[in-house]
């Protein structure tokens, strides 16, 4: 069709065809009707709920063209959808992607772009069924991810009840730090770099969510995408309750890594930082003991506890307490 | 949260509840949570699949910021999403509303926004599920709406056969012909004129749809969104088959029309005009007996029909026939 985006609709079949194809060989394909007709169709499985969420992710607001290489925002553009996913205790099954593009950008870059959207698509099983294309001057990205979980089994943010104990998955700040490193670098971020990696390439927790599920543990629990400082008030607020926190326990970068040279704070990074996606969630006191100290290579760190008192407090080493204040992601500070 | 697009979350969890609960009084509530949490949990209809299909609607590309009302982008942004959901045959069950928009646009501008969209959500039952905000300077719109439609009931692009006769419904070329008479007035568009209101209200014809389902009537069906001359080659490509169109047959703008003074050829309009959302479906010559002259009061009227020869032609009067050429909407052509 003359004029028509006709290079990503022809590279979006082709992507949604090869995923489709791979994942029929693992299970029955859920996603019966994919790009090319007016609507995707989607076959649920009986006795599940649907998890639907969808994540902007915006040239200038969450990445830098200059900086971010394009498979990177391929793949973390999918990837922090699914940490929505992960944060319920689902499973991902397909994805709808909206993409604007300018003319230049259709070749290498919606290439190498499609091969990070690919490799995550592929990683966490989660295939692309349709989606929307356009051309504009900005790359704009939106994501639609649907999940499936069995009914009634879904982990709120609002189930934290006083006593329970708060845990982060991970050690936090680090894709914070990552950030900072790669925006002191000259040219696109170096994938050599640890951090660097965490802030271009996040994991979802997809498989310890699933896992909390079926074991019954946690009581509450979303992803850690703005910062704890931001991220913990939202948990408390839905459960109406209050946490404290213990300083000295909260995982943090290690004081050795060549980065904190720079004067970075830790402690700082770990409370503030963005983008980490991991989780945090409660588990009540007396199922503590069987939840262990890592899971598939991740720790599983106690952080403090949940009050009846609505107060956000960190305790400090020297047994000072003082007000836990939201600094991390805010869409009025130009982040990047 | 200090620097959260406060107004925005607090405005869209408003209107999600008031949604939700209206919906409530006249069916189970197929949205189990919405907005709040990290996502939100749609409870499928057993024996039904799920119609999954997103759309951009991006100021500058799709509307005007100084044209085009702020309800009626509200009311536009999910009507035209929903018209994927009419062109399966499904029924709409909920959206996701993803918005960016300036400082500037977080009062008057979103409650007007959020107006014409209610208005929309509560006329086509399809509740707000979820969705994402943040700041931008430009105004960004992405809408997902889920439908549901009995397993295996869906009416594809691809199953036109060779004899079966290809419709319309309402007429064509007038929300084309209304975007115009938009663009030559001055200021904000007039909503007293019947075609400016069927370029911004536009009706996705989800009741007809629904009804050519149940009937099994319809071979194939997709609908109108960049013109005749754009999508009959589509639904023809899925199909593998071509058509003959019959000119004097194609409904048009009447010729008495106000507008047409100013030198608009009613016939290109209705082959090129974009944006009209009526359905275009084929139905097997045996069954078009069946189908009434008009459904709720619009008109579906036979235009041609489906060819074994893949050529696209257009009869003419004179019995010339000549070749169907795209000129439909185009994302390269600044439309607007």
């Amino acid at each position: 069709m003359p004029g028509k985006a006709q290079n990503e609709d022809s590279l979006l079949r082709k992507f949604a065809e090869s995923s489709r194809s791979s994942r029929s060989r693992t299970a029955t394909p859920s996603v019966s009707l994919g790009i090319g007709d007016d609507a995707a169709l989607f076959r649920p499985r009986p006795g599940y709920q649907t998890i639907l969420t969808c994540d902007w992710f915006l040239e200038g607001t969450h990445f830098l063209r200059r900086k971010h290489p394009p498979d990177a925002v391929g793949w973390k553009c999918l990837a922090r959808a699914l940490s929505d996913v992960a944060a319920m205790g689902g499973a991902p099954r397909c994805f709808l992607l909206s993409l604007a593009l300018p003319q230049t950008h259709t070749a290498r870059w919606l290439e190498l772009f499609l091969a990070g959207l690919r490799r995550a698509s592929h990683k966490f099983h989660c295939v692309l069924a349709g989606g929307d294309t356009t051309r504009r001057s900005d790359i704009l990205i939106n994501i639609t991810v649907l999940g499936e979980i069995a009914s009634r089994s879904a982990i709120l943010r609002s189930g934290a009840r006083e006593g329970d104990i708060i845990y982060v998955s991970g050690r936090l700040g680090e894709a914070e730090l990552g950030l900072r490193i790669m925006q002191r670098n000259k040219g696109t971020a170096s994938k050599k770099n640890s951090l660097t990696r965490k802030h271009l390439y996040p994991e979802p927790r997809l498989a310890l969510g699933q896992w909390l599920v079926k074991n019954g543990l946690a009581s509450a629990m979303m992803d850690l995408s703005d910062g704890l400082s931001s991220d913990l008030p939202r948990l408390c607020a839905a459960s109406a309750v209050g946490a404290q926190l213990e300083m000295a326990k909260i995982p943090q970068i290690r004081a050795t890594d060549v980065a904190l040279k720079h004067g970075h704070n830790p402690i700082q990074l770990a409370l503030h930082g963005g983008d980490d996606y991991e989780l945090l969630f409660t588990i009540p006191p007396h199922k503590a003991k069987l939840l262990p100290k890592t899971f598939r290579g991740v720790a599983l760190i106690p952080i403090g506890k949940i009050t009846r008192n609505r107060d956000l407090l960190v305790l400090e080493g020297s047994g000072h307490a003082r007000q836990l204040v939201p600094h991390g992601w805010d869409p009025f500070r130009k982040k990047l």
